[in-house]
């Protein structure tokens, strides 16, 4: 009560003052470039999209690219435990150093030494979340006053274009080829790099395509940017989640002279996204990275880092969590990819691509043989209002025509998912 | 072995590449204009001090903004629980919304409303720290495009400086009156207002100065920003922190037409800086920042918010904290500065400023008193060098010639401290 009459008697103080405008005048707020820049390009799509589920049908959401949704696929103990050990230490409670304390920075060096590469702590910087790490990076190397571009994979995760054009960076799309496993076509990538290039992204194991590239493939992206004198940034949140028969290769274990900021974190191969622990590598044989090392402190003190629970109990998470944790995740998803493959390749006028790793999976649409539904996105509209089955369009990706599904949910609905899919299509095409 | 033969073999590859450089010729990456323009201005002071130790002393850092670092602030057992019960339930670790679990933020809106406040949770952003909270509000209000600027106290932290260049943003200085309790310099102010101003921050209490602005000066403030139509950033980090008779009053509080971004978190009052868990409230009663809520949607997207372990235990954290663990941090405080106001009273050439809230206090040195030193990093470095203790210059802070004197450690520590920093004045002041 008494707060109103204040007001009042402000606003009629405010009334009397000279330099006021109008009572009624508009006082709207613009947002800066940067904000207006950054843009959810999965939610703009999304948001547009009808999305009215079938009501005789329980939904089955295979659209986002988080493994706890549906409780299946538990944490380790051991990550838990060392989180609540920590808690009951009191030990990490302050600040951290903004690039994370020594300990955790060197659990993570030590996690990535294998295959011949080593990493040493110095090289390590802990960021809140791999988004976290990547913003850093992309704002580290590419330069706005200078009209810089970076190189980003099509299809690929829109993250990069969201960081990067929010910031005033442009970007410039790479294609990858569905014929060949998704590998990078090396002829678009040169032909993309021009004068204001400030970096390449790769994304080995890749979102959405769930393709691994093999080590000569890696190779001849590496010697190409070496050949340009373009610094990469190697997005590897997907690390070692790649099924039996393929082997992930780091873009730090090839040995190349090319300056590498490699990208990862806890989030997929823990399954643990909400707690936003992400780290940068700087892997730099030729010390060509001196002050982008310095650029990353910088930046990291601009929010202090991530937090410090996460941090202490990383030497515990990395060391302790058994391979069995990591080799059952692993079979799950194998499985899984497989029951969706198989099961979709039932379905008329889709064609699945096998993944080799991640927890995705991609779908061609023979778009044409669907004349009811008017693009790639309507598809999706109808599979929900038929089925209750949410798939995101590969628009999401940058390429229409394709949907992405996520290989995380339990077994049963995944079988039920795909019968549902297979009914919808097969009922459809003409 | 294997890994330096392949290096190998790729160098001399390499070196029959036509477009190649020479081997020698340096590659070195430069970092972006951001990267350059983040500068940490403590640490740029600090690291150019010679701050060597007495050996026969054991040092004393009354630095550091950190009340964990000694271990006598133990954080409040409700703090730690919930966190712990969120871990054993195992619902808190997928991602959430980018601006935070939707209790998490009702919690914060509950917390934060009290006398007269109404805060809502459509209202709240959750943030990874309030550092990150001021990152957004100040990227989502300033336009490095338009040559916008920001208007930040002196003294005051440094963080809005370098959160604003890095950007691209300009700061202009507002002073604060040492005589008149560090109130703003309202003429000062207005003076600096121009053209390009899209933002004044505001920071009560203050870190420096200690100070805690009454209900009148704040209208004042916000009455000034209303006629010059100029949104404001309200850092109330050390709201509630408040020694016996003086009020903390939220701008929210004051019913003013402004709109204002207000930037929080648990850092100090709860004790976990570590924990990296900030908010935004918007406050804005005439639907002037209807773009900005959007903008600071969008850019919370950009690194996915913050930890879910602790946004699960929020509104634990908030709403079972007993009021008697506020109270013992605030009377440990109080004693704490009385302590130290007393004890640096005693110090000839020094003239403290008695706090009204924070965990700080601020310290005039009447430099001419003592020519041995050259100025006021001199000073510190000597009193490091003579009695191991350890203050930030006011330089760090824009007011040379002062000091700031951190009053979270032990209170046997800071009585130590304070009869060093008395017997080092007492013996070189002439
Ligand atoms: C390719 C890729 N990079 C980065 C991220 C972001 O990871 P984080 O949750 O650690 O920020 C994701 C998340 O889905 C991703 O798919
Ligand atoms: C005035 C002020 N604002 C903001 C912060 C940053 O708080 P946080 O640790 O939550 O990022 C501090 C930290 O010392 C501070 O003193």
């Amino acid at each position: 009560m008494l707060e109103h009459q204040i007001k009042n008697i402000e606003l009629s103080l405010f009334a009397n003052g000279t330099e006021r405008k109008g009572e009624e005048e508009a006082w709207k707020v613009q947002p800066s470039d940067s904000a207006k820049n950054c843009r959810n390009f999965i939610r703009e799509i999304v948001d547009n999209l009808d999305l009215e589920p079938n009501p005789e049908k329980p939904v089955i959401a295979l659209s986002i690219g988080d493994p706890t949704v549906y409780g299946n696929l538990p944490q380790a103990d051991e990550t838990i435990k060392a989180v609540v050990k920590i808690l009951e230490e009191g030990s990490c409670n302050g600040y951290a150093p903004s690039v994370g304390y020594e300990d955790s920075r060197r659990a993570v060096a030590e996690y990535l030494s294998h295959d011949g590469v080593e990493v040493d702590k110095k090289d390590v910087v802990l960021c809140s979340g791999c988004s976290s790490s990547l913003e850093l990076c992309i704002t580290a190397l590419a330069c706005a006053n200078k009209k810089q571009n970076i190189l980003i994979p099509r299809p690929g995760f829109p993250i990069y274009r969201t960081l990067a054009e929010s910031i005033g960076v442009a970007v410039k799309y790479y294609n990858l080829l569905p014929e060949k496993d998704w590998e990078v076509d090396l002829y678009h990538l040169e032909s993309q790099i021009d004068q204001y290039t400030a970096a390449i992204v790769l994304n080995n194991p890749s979102n959405p395509c769930g393709s691994v590239f093999s080590r000569k493939h890696l190779s001849d992206i590496l010697e190409l940017a070496y050949r340009r004198r373009i610094p990469v940034i190697a997005d590897e949140i997907y690390e070692q989640l790649v099924f039996p028969g393929k082997k992930f290769a780091s873009t730090a274990s090839l040995h190349s002279q090319v300056p590498i900021l490699i990208c990862g974190g806890l989030a997929k191969r823990f399954l643990v996204p909400g707690w936003r622990l992400g780290w940068i590598v700087v892997h730099d044989e030729i010390n060509a990275f001196q002050n982008i090392r310095k650029a990353l402190v910088s930046l990291s003190q601009r929010t202090i880092g991530s937090n410090t629970l996460i941090q202490g109990a990383l030497p515990a998470i990395l060391r302790n969590t058994p391979q069995s944790f990591h080799d059952d995740l692993i079979n799950t998803l194998r499985k899984h990819a497989e029951i969706a493959f198989e099961g979709l390749k039932q379905a008329k006028g889709m064609s699945p691509y096998m993944p080799e790793g991640t927890m995705y999976m991609v779908v061609e649409v023979q778009m044409n043989r669907f004349p009811k539904f008017t693009n790639g996105l309507d598809f999706v509209q109808k599979l929900m209002e038929e089925e209750s089955v949410f798939l995101l369009p590969g628009d999401c990706f940058q390429i229409p025509g394709f949907m992405r599904i996520v290989l995380t949910v339990p077994e049963n609905l995944l079988k039920e998912a795909c019968s549902r899919i297979c009914e919808f299509c097969n009922r459809n095409y003409v």
